[in-house]
C-alpha cells in the first residue's frame, strides 16, 4: 500500500473461539479498527471490545446499521451464515465470511445469484491458504519447480475431538473439518470432478454417537488428472498434524509439521527427540489469519486479492456433498461443473 | 541355528534380474549352496551357474529330477508359476516361489488344495517383510509401543516406468506393483475386506497402450476397523520413494527413504539438500532378499519361520483383483474371506 | 503477575538498530510504555517517538530528569555506557543496557562498587539468554536430562561482515560478537577459568585494515571441568547460523538453525533442499527481545528475574580480553575470580 | 580393473580385533587372497586362517620368508610397526601398516630415509579417508562446491572408553585415538602449521590413573589460514558419534551420523525419534575398509592410488605430538615442515 489510507472499520458478528482471532488480527493490524461486535451472548461482544476496541451490542442488525463500518467479519455459528452475507451485501458491506456458508447447499444456491449480481466483495475464510508455508508451495509449483503436478496428499489430523454436542450440529467431518483440505485441493489442482470417501468410527464417542466419523480417506480426481488423496483423523497424540506434498513430473514439494522448538535431545534410548508439535491451529496458523485479513483488506479496497471467493465456498461445500455420498454408498461421486 | 547342518542344495529356476539377486544371496549364505540354475535361455543359467556355483540347464525338469536339491527358488516368468509350485510339491522340494503365483485367480484356486494338503512347504517372495525397516515397524506395533493402529498409509514409486512390453504381459500395476503394498497393508493390519481403487494415465506411454495405469491410490478396510493408504506411481524424480507410515491411538511410527549418502550440502541457494535416494530395489531391498532366503531355510528346514505362505500370495492377488475392479467401476469391492 | 499494576514507564536513550528494537518491546508489551525518547539525533528520537510513543529529546539528561520514568533501556553507542548506568543509579531508575558495558575493563571496574551498593537494578542486554530455545536446553540441563555437562558447542556465524567504520569501534571480535557466546557459555556451565583463543583473517577487508579477525575459534575450560568451543565467523553464506550442543553424561541437547519455511523441495538433483535459516538475529531472536523485557520488568518491580547482571556483563568482558589476549600470545590465558 | 589378474596373496600379521577385519575384508575381495597369517599368539592365527583361509604361524619372519606373498598387511602392535615394515621393505612387499607409525618419532624419523629410497609402496591405514561420506565431501570440497575452506569441524566420541590397560600403552589420546582427525584435517585442508589442545579427565579412571585425557578439543591452523577444531571424547552415550562439517566461501558440507535404522517414532511425548546411531566403527566404518583394501591393491600393483603414505602417517604422529605438547604447556605449538 503506497498510499496512506484510513484504517478500514470493521464491524465483527460472532465472538466464539474464531471470532477472538479475527478481533485480535483486526486490532494488531495497522490497517484496520475494530469499530463494533455483536454477539447474542452480549458479554461476549463486550469482553471482546473491552480488549480490541469498539462498541459491543447483541444485534447483528444493529451493527450493520450503525453506518460506522468499511467491512464485515462474520464468525457467528454456519446457519446465519446466508442471512448475514446477505444483510452484508444490502448494506455494501465487504464481508470475510468463515467456512462453511452453510450446511445445506440449496441455501448457498439460492443465494448464489445475488451475490454474483452484487459488486460488493465476500471472502470465504479458508485461511490455510494465506498459511506461509502451503502459499509459498502453490507459487513454487506455480512457477514450474516441479513440473506438472500429479499427486497431493493432505494430511490433517486434530490433537483430539470436538464435544459431541458441536460434533452434532457440525455438518458432519466432511462438511465441517475435510472442508479446509477440499479447499487446498482446489487451490493447488483446480476442478474437481471425481470423489470417493471412506470413513471410520475408530475411537470418539461422539461421532459413533451423532452417525459421523472420526477417521477419514478421501480421494480427489482433478479436471488435469491428477489425484489427491486427504487423510484426517479428529484425534492425533503427535500434537497438531498438518503436512502436504505435491509431487510432480519433476520433483516434489513437502511441507512438514512446525515444530514447537529448535530443541532436540539425544540419549541412550533415543536420538533426535523432538518435542511433539505445535498444539492446535491458532498457533499453527496464526501467520495465515493475519495474512488472511491482509488479503481481504486488499478486497475491500477495490484492489487485486487471492481472497477465496463465494464460488470457492460453494464448490468445496459440493465436493463435502459428494464425500458425504461416496462414504455411504460406497461408490465415486461425480461432479458436474 | 545352534547345531552345525550341511548347508542347502538350491536349485534355481529363472535367471533374470530377480533370479540373479537370488543366486546371489544364495552364494552368500553360508547355510546355503547353488547347486542347479535352469532357465530355458541357457545361457543365462550358465552365466549365473559359473559366478555363483552349480550345474546350469535349459530344463526345470532336468533341474528338480537331479535328485541332488534340498530346496528351490522359482524365479521364472509368472504364467510358469503355478506348473512350478505342483512340480515342486510332487518332488518334496521346500519352494521359495516369486510374487504373483499367477495373474489368474482361478489357476492359484486351483492349485490352492494340494498346496494346503502338502507337508512340503511353499513360501512367498515379498521380500518386503524382511526388510530391516519395516520388520522393525511391525514388532513395535505389535509390541504395542503405539497403540492399535488406526492408519497406514504405504508410498511407493518406482524410478522410472519399464518398458511397454514388460506392461503388456504384467497382468496391471495392481497385481504387478501395488501387490507388493496389498502384502504389506495385510502384514501391518491383517485380513482386508474393502478396497477402493483409483487409476491414472499421467505420463506413461506405455501403460496408455495396454490400458494400464500407471499411477495409483488405493484406499482399503482392515477387518480391524483400519484404513489404509496405498499411492503409487510408475515414476518417481527423487530416487525409489519408498515411505510406511502406521498411525496408532497413541501415537505413529515412520519409515523414511533410504538416503544414498549421509553429506547433505548447504548454500546460499538451499540448506540441507540431500543427494537423491537410493536408486531401486536392489539397493533398497538387498538385506531384505537375504533375510528372506535365510528365513526360507528355516521354513525348508521344518523350523518356525515367518515367511510369507501360498495364502499370503493369493490373499494378495484377490485384493489385486479387487482394486482392478473398484477402479474399472468407480465402486468399493467387498471381499469375503 | 497477578495483581494488575499501571505500565512501566520507560525511557529509551539510543534510537539506532537495536533500540528500534526494544521501542517496538516496549510499545508491543502491556505492562510497558514508551514515555521519552533520547537521541543526540533528534530526528531519530522522533521518528521511534511519533511511531511507538512518548517524547523525543536530544539529550539523555532531560530524559532521565523527567519525573516521567520508572525504568530505562540504554541502547546507545558502548562508550556512554558507563555515564549513563550511573547517571541511572543516581536518578534511582532500572537500567536495561546493551552489552558490552563498556570496551575498557578498567571503566567498568570502577563503576562496579557503586553498582554492587546500589539498590537499583541493573540488567545486561544478553538477549540470548531469553530465547526460547537456549532458555529450554538450559533448564532441561538444570533438570538433569542428559547428566553432568562435559562438552558445549556454540555455532555462531553472521551472515555478513559490518562495515569497516563499525569494524574500527566495535573493540575487536571478542567484545563485539564473541561477547555473547562468552556469556552463553557462562550461562551454561558457570565460571570459566581458562581461555584460548584462535583467530584468522580470511575474507574480510574490514577486520584486516583495523587488525581484527573475521574468523575465530575459542576454547573455554570452566571451572567444573567442562569444556567450551565457540565458533565464530562474520560471514555465512547460508543465513545465520546460531547453533549450540551441550554434551553431557547421560546425552546431549542440540538447538538448531531456524529455518525460514516448513517446505523443502526434492528433485533429481537434490532431495529435501530447505531455503537458507532466516536471515539475521532481529528475526532468529525476535521473541528473546521481547522476553528479555518482559524479564526486566519483573526485575524493575522488585521481582525475581533471571536478567542477567552488571557482574555477568563484567565477567564477559573479562574472558573477552582474556581471549584476545590469548590470539595474540598464543598461550592460554587463566582467570582469576 | 579392466585386466584380470590372479588374486593378490596376502600376509596378514596380527590377528587381534582390527586384524580380523582386514582378514574377512581380503577373503571378500575378488582381487584378494589370504595366504599367511602370523600372530605370536598361534591360536589367534589359526582361528582366522581357518575361518579366511591361508596358512597360519606364530612368526612374522616365517610369513615374510614363505615365498608366497605380493602384500603385507601390519596389524599387530605399535611398538612391532616400525621393524615389519622395514621388514616387508628388505623382502620387496608392499606393506598396510596399521596407524600408528609408532609412539616414538625418533624412531619413525630414523626409518624415514629407507621408506623414501625404497620402490616398495608403504601405506598407513588411515581408514576414514576411504569412508564414502568423508571422500565424497573432499570430492566435493576440491570440485568448489563450498568456495575456499574456511573452517572444518570435526567431532568424534567413541562409545565408551578403553581398558586402563589399553590407556596404559596407548601412547595417549591424541596419538592413539585423535591421530585419526589429525589425519582427516591434512586431507581436507593440506599442511597444518599450528596446534593448540586442550584436554580434560571428566569421567574415565583409566585416564586419570594413566596421566591421560578422556576429553580432548585440538584447534589447528592450516597452512592456507583456514582452521580446524577436532573435538574428542572417550564416551558418546547416543552411540558413535562421527561428524563432521567443512564450511567454506559460500557454503559448507555436513556428514552426520549414521543412523541405525530408517524408522523413528512419534508419541506424545517426542516426534521424531529414532534409536541411537550405529554402535562402533566396524559398523560405521565397515565399506571404508572394504575400500582401503582395493586402493591398496591397486598401490601394490603400482598404479595410481590415494591410499595415505608413510609420510601421512609421519605428519600425523608430528600433530599428535604437538598437541601433546600444547595441552600441557598451555600454548600454541607451531609445525615447522
Amino acid at each position: 500500500m503506497d498510499m496512506q489510507e484510513d484504517p478500514l472499520r470493521f464491524g465483527l458478528i460472532g465472538t466464539g473461539r474464531i471470532g477472538q482471532v479475527h478481533a485480535a488480527s483486526i486490532a494488531a493490524n495497522p490497517d484496520t479498527t475494530l469499530a463494533w461486535v455483536a454477539d447474542p451472548f452480549v458479554g461476549g461482544a463486550e469482553a471482546v471490545a473491552s480488549r480490541h476496541g469498539g462498541r459491543a451490542t447483541d444485534s447483528p442488525e444493529r451493527l450493520l446499521a450503525s453506518g460506522e463500518l468499511d467491512a464485515v467479519v462474520v464468525a457467528s455459528p454456519t446457519p446465519t451464515h446466508v442471512a448475514l452475507i446477505e444483510a452484508c451485501l444490502d448494506a455494501g458491506l465487504p464481508v470475510l465470511c468463515e467456512k462453511p456458508i452453510d450446511l445445506d447447499i440449496a441455501k448457498v444456491d439460492a443465494l448464489r445469484p445475488k451475490v454474483a449480481a452484487s459488486q460488493v466483495p465476500v471472502a470465504l475464510g479458508f485461511n490455510q491458504r494465506f498459511d506461509p508455508a502451503f502459499a509459498e508451495t502453490r507459487a513454487r509449483v506455480a512457477a514450474g519447480e516441479i513440473g506438472e503436478p500429479e499427486h497431493l496428499s493432505i494430511v490433517s489430523r486434530d490433537p483430539g475431538p470436538p464435544p459431541a454436542e458441536y460434533i452434532a450440529v457440525s455438518g458432519g467431518i466432511f462438511r465441517d473439518m475435510t472442508i479446509h483440505d477440499f479447499d487446498m485441493a482446489r487451490f493447488f489442482l483446480g476442478d474437481i470432478v471425481e470423489v470417493s470417501a471412506t470413513g471410520a468410527q475408530l475411537f470418539d464417542e461422539g461421532a459413533r454417537e451423532h452417525g459421523d466419523f472420526d477417521s477419514v480417506v478421501v480421494v480427489l480426481r482433478a479436471a488435469s488428472g491428477a489425484i489427491a488423496t486427504i487423510t484426517n483423523s479428529r484425534r492425533s497424540r503427535i500434537g497438531y498434524d498438518q503436512r502436504l506434498e505435491v509431487v510432480g513430473a519433476e520433483g516434489s514439494l513437502t511441507v512438514s509439521n512446525a515444530p514447537s522448538s529448535l530443541v532436540s535431545v539425544s540419549t541412550a534410548r533415543a536420538v533426535e527427540a523432538r518435542r511433539p508439535y505445535v498444539e492446535f491451529f491458532l498457533e499453527r496458523y496464526a501467520t495465515a489469519y493475519a495474512q488472511e485479513l491482509a488479503e481481504f483488506v486488499e478486497l475491500a479496497r477495490g484492489g487485486k486479492s487471492t481472497s477465496p471467493t463465494f464460488e470457492d465456498g460453494r464448490a468445496a461445500l459440493v465436493i463435502a456433498d459428494a464425500a458425504r455420498r461416496s462414504a455411504a454408498d460406497g461408490a465415486v461421486v461425480r461432479i458436474d461443473g
